[in-house]
Formats: C-alpha cells, structure tokens, sequence
C-alpha cells in the first residue's frame, strides 16, 4: 500500500505577526529574521567556524567568564539542563535541586535518569529559597550537584543570593549549576566571579535570539572533574569533551561532532551582536525599568502580583494573580483575538492563578508595557462584563 | 575583573554564497530560506501546532509509513541516532551494529553510553553487509537491537537488503533501526512494508531543508516496547513518549516538552512541501539519473568510483578514489577558492583516499553535475600540473 503525499502540504505556509509577551520565546528583532534567511554553510567551513567563534566571544560576554569550555549545545533550553546534568553527573551521585516552581522538578527528572540520588530543596509558595534553607539541605544532604534556576518562569521568582550559592558549594565541595534560561538579561549574572560551575540560557528571551541553540558554559574546575569522570557521559550528543572540540574551545584541532544549523548561528550571532552593542548593563537596567512600570501599572489596576516581596520578583517574566472569578483563558484568548498579543497563564503550581507577561528583549520597551497593561485591563473587564451579562441572562 | 562586550561583533555577519556538493548541508532553496526570515511564532500556538501536524504528514510520505509515532527530534542528525538507541536498549541489551563506514562505530559509542552489551558485523572494506554476513551475526550474537545506514556517507555504500533485515529481524524478535540521513530521496525506502522499527533521516540532504530537526518514526511494535520499558529512556530530552505527546502523535492532549524552533520547522516545511509536489519517486529517480550520469563522467575522466559495485553505489553521496600523487585538499581548495564549489574529501576510514561529491536536492541536476565534473576535472590537472613544476624547478 503506498501512502499518498499529504494534501496539507499543496496550502501555502501560514505564519501569522504576533506579540509574543508570554514566557517565551519573545519577537526577534528584523535584523535577526533576515539573517536567517542567509544561504546554508557547511558546519566545518571557515566561515560558519568563524561566526562560531563570534558567537562563543558573545556569550562568554553575556555570562561574564573567561571559561574556554563556552559554546552552545544544538537544542532547546531543555538540552542545555540536559548536557549540564549529563556531563556532571555519575552513577549515585547526589543531585540536589533547589525548587521555586517547575524547573527544578524538571532537572531531577534528568538527573534521575542519568543514575543520581536526588534530593530536594523546595521554597515556600511563591517564595525564593533563602541561604538558611540551602544550607541546612547541604549539611543533610551534602550533594555533589546543585542546581537552582537563577529566574523560574512558572512562578516568576528570582532566586537573587547566587554570589552566596558560589562560596556555598566551594565549601561542600560541589558543583553549581545555574539554569538562567529566563533570567538572563533582566539582572545581573557574573559567572566568573560567582564561582558557578555550570550555567545556560535560552536564546529565545531576553537576547532575542531564535530557539534551538542554547549557550552554556563550564568552569575550569568543573572540566577538570569531566575529564576525571569513571566513565564517560551517558550522552554522546551532549558530551561537552566532544561539543567543546568542534566549537574549537581547547585548543585542539576542531573535529566534526555534528552537523550545526548554521541558520540558527546567524540568527544568534545577530542577536548577540545587537545585544553587546547596547551593553549587558544598558540591557538589564531597561528589563528592570520595564518591569517596575509594569509592576506600577498592575496595581494601579488593583491587580495584584503572584510574588509578594518586590526583591523576589523575575523582572523578565511576570507573574499576576488572576482576579477571582475571571477565566485567565477567555482573558488571553481576547488578547489574542483582538491584538495578536500572547498574554500566557500559568504553568505547574501557578496554573489557573496567574497570568504570565513577558517583557523581553524586543518587548522590553515602554510602550509595551503600556499597550500590555490597557489590554489585559480591556480584556479582564470584557471578560467579567460578559460573565455578568450571561448571569442576568439566566434570572 | 569586567568582561568587554567582543569587537568582533561589531562588525557585519559575513555569509559567503557556496554551492555546497559535499556530504551535506545541501543548498537549500529559495522557498525555504525565506520562509525562515517568518515572525517566530510560540511553540504551543495553533499555528505552529498545524504546521508541526503538517511537517508530520510530510514525514510519513517521506517514509512511507502510517506511524503514529511520527515527529521530529529538535536537534542534528546525531540527535536522531541518539533519539533511537536511547528509547529501545535497556541495560545489558545486545546491540548489533552493522559497519560499512563511521556511521555503525558512532552508533556504537552511543549505544555503549546507554548500558548496551555492543558488538559488531563488519563489511569488507568498500562492500556492503551481505544478507548471510548480517544472518551469522544475528545466530551468533542474538541482538535485541540492530542498527544499519541504508546510506553511509563515509564510504559512499548503499545497503540494499533492508526488505530482508526487516524479515530478519521478525525472526530473531530484534528492533530494527536504519539510519537514512544520506539514503533518503536516493533510493527507495519503505518503512512499513520492510517492516523497519525506527529511521530517521537529514533534514538538510536530499530534502533541502535547514539542518537541525531531525524527522524520525517508531513502529507500532518498537512503540508498545518503549511502553513496557522496565526503566525510563535515560534521556528525558529523547523521550520519545513525551516528545510525540507534544507533537500530538497519540490522540492525547498536547502537552509541552521543550520549545520548538518554529524558524527550523518553517524551513521544514516548505521542504517537505516541495518534495512532496514533485512526488518521491520522481525525486528519487533524478537523484539515482544525477548519479549515474556522474559515474560516467567520472569514468570518462579516467577516474574511479571508491565503490566497485555498482548495485552498492549510493547516489547521493558520492565517493571517487583519489589518483594517486594528487592531494586531495588541494583539490577541493582549488574548486572552493575559484568556484565557490564545495567538493569533499572522505571521513574515517576513506579520509585522504577520496573525493565525495553530493547531489542532493537542489544540486540533484544536470546542470549540476555537469559543472562539478569539469570542475573536478579543472582541478586534478592544475594540481598535477603545480606538482610537475615544483619537481622540475628542484632540478
């Protein structure tokens, strides 16, 4: 029996214009679309092994390291925690995840799978996890690894003390990874100077960058550990040894680990490009500004945030209660309808609390916080009079 | 100590426009490059859900198959391999691996990370596995996996018994894994009626797409195993329970797995959209005449084809011996440097004994293969000619 070439495929491609002020990924910005559409290199070309090069320059700047283990892991977000765990991880070593919403679930899931013995450290609700919780799950549990995430976009919550973390683990003698996926950009990240061992971040937020390529970064003390591993990382394909070589971080000749989407480089090399241009300071400081008028406006809506402590809320994704009784459904589907705006809801423990707005890279501007603000104010009257109207209705 | 945004990022992205008639990328057309200069869209949005539920029609023409678990991995080629090996082998599973270049070794290297008790049936170098060969390895080692390229691109060798090794494998109560990265759009493949487990295939060979997603398939068989697994597939990244739950495979609500890049699905797309239009047989039939007509240019060169057989040519990856005395660098330097022609030396065990030359999608023509044939010819005879008069002014 043969299978008939789909009828689908005979439509042309659809791809609507939108405003992606959900937890990401955020708009790219025109100089960054057009890049993409650049002619294929060869992964081993001169040319694409130069813009590797520029990239690499560009993150070790964004993370603030001089680490020569700085390159990206061809994948989501999700393959940077992955290579991460998978390179530091052996047979029952002791994993501990910090908890402050769904990522550190996440990151045990792996660290599980890849034979650690997990344990967990887990904030209270909507809250950061404070030093005193950290160390009291050290003495107890005395991990080889840790892993927080620096900002968890499912709660919008900044864990702000990773300086601390830093010395904490050099005294425990462990290794800290930081996931900064969400966080990057929107506050300050010092690597180097903070001891952390391992971090990543998504390409697809605050740097404007498209998804698929995650930049990462390991310590020397961490790649000194790699390469005394009992045995090799269970993944070839996030070896960082191997991922290292071809992104030509060790000096050693560059070997053919995989075949890299050089599209995707383009489009992360401009991203980096624009986002050194206006300086990691510049960048975070407009996060920041953005998200307090945001903050303002909310409550001049008498909305109200998720996170109560003002120092504990993620400037790059923002989290608002749902007031009760609105359906935080029917609120972003009338901002999409109407706008092209994605306002998102919540995901794990804030599902059906909260509404999640982005404020990132192309977004983080004061006009988008303003024009934000008006329709999610527009759609949760629509939606509460709509409710009213049908309440009548039935009297 | 600051770390100073790079300069080299201040300057322009630099892409040259190459023919690129390696192994692969391959050129990709002007439809798909433009499609990825697309807004980006969310990776939970109904448009860019539709468009995976497109890519994934497209998939099961391209194998021929009624899988459910039909998808894409969000990662290289690599990824795929990773992707097959790491839902099937459980500890201690034997894993046979047939050889007839690097590929069968790389799959190895993974297939030991995962705990697999790894062994091998190796061809005689330039052949490929015969049915009997595979037969005595089946009885010897009793695999619970087997892993075969149809294409390997190292060497240039088709394996064209799949039909049979499907048979096989049915007997021996084995999971069949073929690797058509380089094969598919050369020659045929039936995924359903040879009665394959897994493939997957290259985005970016003969379908012309952007390297980076990597479309696969599991059979219902290979899908109620993975089921049962005693333990987790160690990777949550390839999980292919979790990602075909994304990509809506199982009739279940969608749920989210990593983000997608929605600039590489795009290009995906619109690949698939134009090879479906020109219909797989007539893609494979110019890509086998493309081959045949190189052969005979070759052989009118005074050249010779690595592959003696010519039943175990594969025609999209194409290797011809070196002649003796020339180097093949200079070669391929002297076609990129005066023509911007990509052509190729060899990888693993053919590396300095030959050239490989692809035609892949939009380099499958005539025109094409015309060029690359006096180019090469051009070529040898300026090298030949350089050697002559550096030996002469030594006299």
């Amino acid at each position: 029996m043969e299978v008939p070439p789909p009828l689908v495929l005979k439509r042309p491609l659809y791809v609507p214009s939108k405003t992606l002020m959900g937890p990401g990924p955020s708009n790219c910005s025109h100089r960054v679309l057009e890049a993409m559409s650049n002619p294929v290199l060869g992964h081993m070309h001169p040319e694409c092994l130069q813009i590797m090069d520029e990239v690499k320059e560009g993150i070790k700047y964004i993370f603030q390291t001089l680490n020569d283990a700085t390159m990206c892991i061809s994948g989501a977000g999700h393959a940077g925690m992955e290579a991460s765990l998978c390179n530091l991880i052996e047979d029952g070593d002791v994993v501990l995840l910090g908890v402050t919403g769904v990522w550190g679930h996440r990151a045990a899931d792996m660290a599980r799978r890849y034979g650690a013995d997990v344990r967990y450290v887990e904030a209270s609700f909507g809250r950061a996890l404070s030093q005193e919780e950290i160390k009291f799950a050290f003495e107890t549990h005395r991990p080889r690894v840790f892993f927080v995430a620096q900002g968890d976009s499912s709660t919008g919550i900044i864990q702000q003390n990773i300086r601390e973390l830093g010395e904490l683990c050099r005294q425990f003698d462990c290794f800290l990874v930081v996931d900064t996926v969400a966080s990057l950009g929107g506050t300050e990240f010092l690597m180097d100077e903070w001891k952390v061992d391992v971090v990543y971040t998504g390409s697809q937020k605050s740097l404007g960058g498209p998804a698929g390529l995650t930049p990462i970064s390991f310590s020397k003390r961490a790649l000194t550990h790699i390469k005394q591993r009992k045995s090799k990382p269970k993944v070839y394909y996030f070896d960082i040894l191997l991922i290292g070589q071809y992104w030509g971080c060790y000096g050693t000749p560059r070997i053919y680990h995989h075949t890299i989407s050089s599209t995707l480089l383009y489009g992360l090399r401009e991203a980096l490009a624009h986002f050194c241009a206006v300086g990691l300071k510049a960048v975070v400081r407009r996060h920041q500004e953005c998200s307090r008028r945001l903050q303002l406006g909310i409550e001049e809506l008498g909305l109200e945030m998720f996170v109560q402590r003002e120092d504990e809320r993620l400037p790059t994704v923002n989290t608002i209660k749902v007031p009760f009784g609105v359906d935080w459904k029917k609120v972003a589907e009338y901002a999409m309808r109407k706008y092209s705006v994605e306002i998102s809801g919540g995901l794990g423990p804030t599902v059906e609390h909260v509404f999640r707005i982005g404020l990132m890279g192309e977004n983080a501007t004061v006009e988008r916080v303003d024009m934000v603000l008006s329709i999610l104010h527009e759609a949760i009257q629509s939606i509460k009079l709509r409710a009213v109207k049908a309440e009548r209705s039935k009297i």
